[in-house]
């Protein structure tokens, strides 16, 4: 295992922590620093300063100097004395899963093992612990307070009111209609919150297959996509050692992170979907529970009596999960082992805190195929499901489209948000045509941007291999940024408190010739540097694209000196 | 100059010709060869034959393997026989613009001038000749029966009803809704056209500045955009030598180009707005009418009385002809000589077809600009002009956005519609957000999907290298594709007819493991494949993203075999 990690810091910028009011906390943010506007009038040298812009920041203490960073300790568990002071967890004697203890005891793991090992905690028997179980209590807990003053920069300094307080966190959480996961075993994890009356979220997709990347490749991956902004991370491996990477994965990583347990589950009965059984997903549920997975998609939507409606599409079904589901359902003739099991599901998460994406087996895989009945009955079995989890005062979020025409994307929206009463709507792309293998995620950011308009609250990322192969750094890097575009473009049309400070600050930067910090502010400042460097040959009042006499600014700026 | 170009073609496909049905035409187009589907049933290899697809194609001949190109001679001269068949036009026995005498007879550029230089068409005294003109008259010119065809594809041969009839194309031109480009100066182009009830088009800008580029490469980046899927191409050009690469470019373009006089009017004048005249600016619409230009950008809608306006802005204007006539108007405290003049542009124009695109000087550059007074009050400016300019019979299309978010699209093209009389809008991106210079062809193929759903005819591509630079070839092939995206999202998001054939087929391709055929039917083929081959270590029947045990096609396919 390699102990270093490539430590990438932003330009002209600083980690700054702002204090909580309720709680003793330190909420990270990135603060932009900008250069002074410097007018020449009458040949007198004038400045005004420019206010520093804030940001979101994903990339934890990584971007933060005077933190020292070893992989084989893992990140500070910063939540840990949030939770232990609770006094509603028992920290166990060793882990619950028979999988668990066989990969502890299996000396020949020795090697790749992640070392400082935590043993983990548990809610003490007959205790509620989930953030939803505390809103609904009127507790605004430490996660509740960082969130909210996470979503507001600095907003109020700047004088733009927000809607966003922690009490307003707290009722949103409670109602269902956002959610903080926040596995009580994944303490390193910054809290953040998905919901639509919140900042749009993106999450990226890492994880080997059997044929390719190894766990080294994956942690430096899964930094690499917070680095660019990823607010969450799953870890869809399907390889060897997946209980081995995701520990590493986990323990150094400062976004919470998901999986899909029937990956791992089907791998331990070697690939044979007919072979899987409920209590080897239980075993495996408990196993990443303890591990501190935040949020599992479970594809629990996935019936026997929908098998029959696959035959009506162009590209039957393209989710994993959902194709192994109904493989099972149909060789067994029984049904779906997660939607007879729910209760026992909710019943295990909610001893940890683990937050539930309700997988949609039926995405579809075509445009053809959108919108049509297997996909919205399978979206009302998942909107049943949400109310047994919220019984059990878990906290869902529900997975939805993948390929869906623009003018299909508006139903997907309204009908989720009645079917599922609200929960936080989570999708893939939608890609909104079909004929651009190599550039989905541009097909899919314009997708992904009018549905979070609309109201989905996170946006999982599509990189250039979709449909091709497996992504690499740099095709991880330019699917998070499309996906911090779409996201940043829905959070300017829904108006969000202070969306547009960012824009107009780079804005004036750039009408003001001030590169460095047009750049400083972008999404990808090292990106638009290289990019400004390839055409280089000026004095910095114009670029290379329309050359000193055609610069409409420069000419503008001139018109200014007329017109006085 | 160099005498080759790079020739590509298009995998598993030929170029195939459509015959007329009125005039004697040969329609060009792609046809795109499919694989059979294979299956194995009990044992036996049963294949099924899949149906080639028909692609529309902006290459022109150099994709056709027969047509043997000689840059020096130019491209063959299609509509030629057609425009001197009707009778109207006269050969000029010299050109009429000085400059372009002074062009010709100056020795010293013999080294870099287009040889076979033809003389120039001009309609005969008292013709009439535009093709709006002709679609007044109720006549069907060849150029609007090709269109239709061409629109059309093989829609009828598969059963696909379509609006677009030579009639229909006749009757949205003669209203203004729609207009084909097609100087009789410039018959090697293809016709195509630009309206609302049509395909959406993409628009394509080269253009060397005073700092880069030369002659060889502003031609084979034109060919470069027409290639991956430009309809038309505006040559912005800037720096020297503008005279001599337009008559390179024209001679061997097989799409319509357009062009910004305006920028060589100031070259003329060495860059200062102030010594800007009518004189010299109607002498250089002659010259470029004659050498061919399709459409002209004429920023006639930028007042004096609009100019304090910009005060109110955070980026002040960002067009270049915006910022040009706001200098002379400020500087001479007199009228847009553009808007005092318009009507004998158009009297110059209406002898060649020139069609005019209304330039908008008033774009805003920011997301904070957008939709304000200026921009708003210049679209009323040019509904009226657009009203004048059909007096004359001239083609028109109104140029839009820039930097707009996305909750203040629909108002531009709303206001568009009605200001300026349902004249085709042609709109630049736009970018929804301001924050990622780097990206900027996804932050505006969001908002150009978004635009041309609503009703945009033409979108003009933004490069990757937007704000930083000019773009090289990657970047050219990087907007244009992300370009055709939009376009064709909004194709389908708009019902035109058989839009989703070819999206189907490549779907249906991808869940048969047709990968060739998936890769042939994609916008670029030649990246599908090499993102393919970079993972590739697999049979075929699955790919690197998910390996053999969880692809999901694969497990539905198997599916099949269960439920039967």
């Amino acid at each position: 295992m390699k102990k270093e990690i490539s430590r990438h810091s932003y330009p002209g910028s600083e980690k700054i922590y702002l204090p909580g009011k309720i709680h003793d906390i330190q909420v990270a943010m990135r603060k932009v620093n900008l250069t002074d506007t410097v007018n020449i009038v009458n040949g007198k040298r004038i400045a005004h300063h420019n206010d520093p812009i804030y940001v979101y920041d994903t990339s934890g203490v990584y971007t933060d100097p005077n933190v020292e960073i070893d992989l084989e300790k893992g990140l500070p568990r910063m939540r840990e004395a949030w939770i232990t002071s609770r006094g509603d967890v028992e920290r166990l004697q060793t882990v619950t899963s028979e999988y668990g203890r066989m990969r502890q005891n299996d000396a020949s793991l020795e090697e790749i093992r992640f070392k400082h090992l935590h043993l983990p905690y548990r809610a003490k028997e007959g205790k509620e612990i989930t953030q939803m179980y505390y809103a609904r209590q009127g507790i605004i807990t430490p996660e509740m307070e960082y969130v909210a003053i996470r979503e507001n920069l600095q907003n109020e300094a700047l004088g733009i009111k927000s809607h966003i307080t922690p009490e307003f966190v707290r009722d949103e959480v409670a109602c269902g209609r956002a959610i903080i996961p926040a596995n009580i075993n994944h303490p390193e994890a910054e809290p953040m919150i998905i919901g639509r009356n919140f900042l749009v979220k993106l999450n990226t997709n890492i994880g080997n297959s059997a044929l390719s990347s190894g766990i080294e490749e994956e942690v430096e991956k899964a930094m690499w996509s917070c680095y660019w902004g990823g607010d969450t991370l799953m870890d869809l491996s399907t390889g060897d050692h997946i209980h081995e990477t995701r520990e590493w994965i986990i323990r150094n990583c400062p976004v919470p992170m998901g999986t899909v347990p029937i990956y791992q589950a089907l791998e331990k009965v070697n690939g044979i979907a007919e072979n899987l059984t409920w209590e080897i997903y239980r075993d495996t549920l408990i196993e990443q529970c303890e591990q501190g997975v935040d949020y599992f998609t479970i594809h629990a939507g996935v019936l026997k009596a929908h098998a029959e409606l696959v035959g009506e599409r162009l590209t039957g079904i393209v989710s994993r999960g959902g194709s192994i589901m109904t493989k099972w359902c149909v060789s067994h003739n029984k049904e779906n082992f997660l939607y007879t099991h729910f209760d026992e599901i909710c019943e295990i998460v909610k001893q940890y805190d683990v937050a539930l994406s309700l997988g949609d087996g039926m995405r579809p895989g075509s445009i053809h195929d959108a919108n049509d009945r297997s996909q919205f009955l399978e979206l009302d079995v998942l909107g049943e499901l949400t109310e047994k989890a919220w019984a059990h005062n878990v906290q869902v979020i529900i997975e939805g489209p993948g390929h869906v025409p623009m003018q299909k994307i508006r139903e997907n929206m309204e009908r989720q948000i009645t079917s599922c009463h609200e929960a936080p709507f989570y999708t893939l792309g939608p890609l909104t045509t079909d004929i651009a293998p190599g550039y989905d995620h541009i097909t899919s950011a314009i997708g992904a941007a009018q549905i979070a308009w609309l109201g989905t609250a996170m946006i999982c990322y599509v990189t250039p291999k979709e449909h091709l192969g497996l992504p690499n750094r740099e095709d991880v890097r330019n699917g998070v940024i499309a996906y911090k575009i779409a996201a940043h473009a829905a959070d300017i049309a829904k108006g969000h408190p202070g969306a547009t400070v960012r824009d107009d600050a780079l804005s004036k930067a750039r009408f003001e010739f001030r590169w460095k910090d047009q750049f400083n502010l972008s999404l990808d400042p090292e990106r638009a540097l290289e990019y400004y460097k390839e055409g280089s040959k000026n004095d910095g009042e114009y670029c290379t694209m329309c050359g000193p006499n055609f610069c409409a600014m420069r000419i503008t700026q001139s018109l200014k000196d007329c017109t006085k």
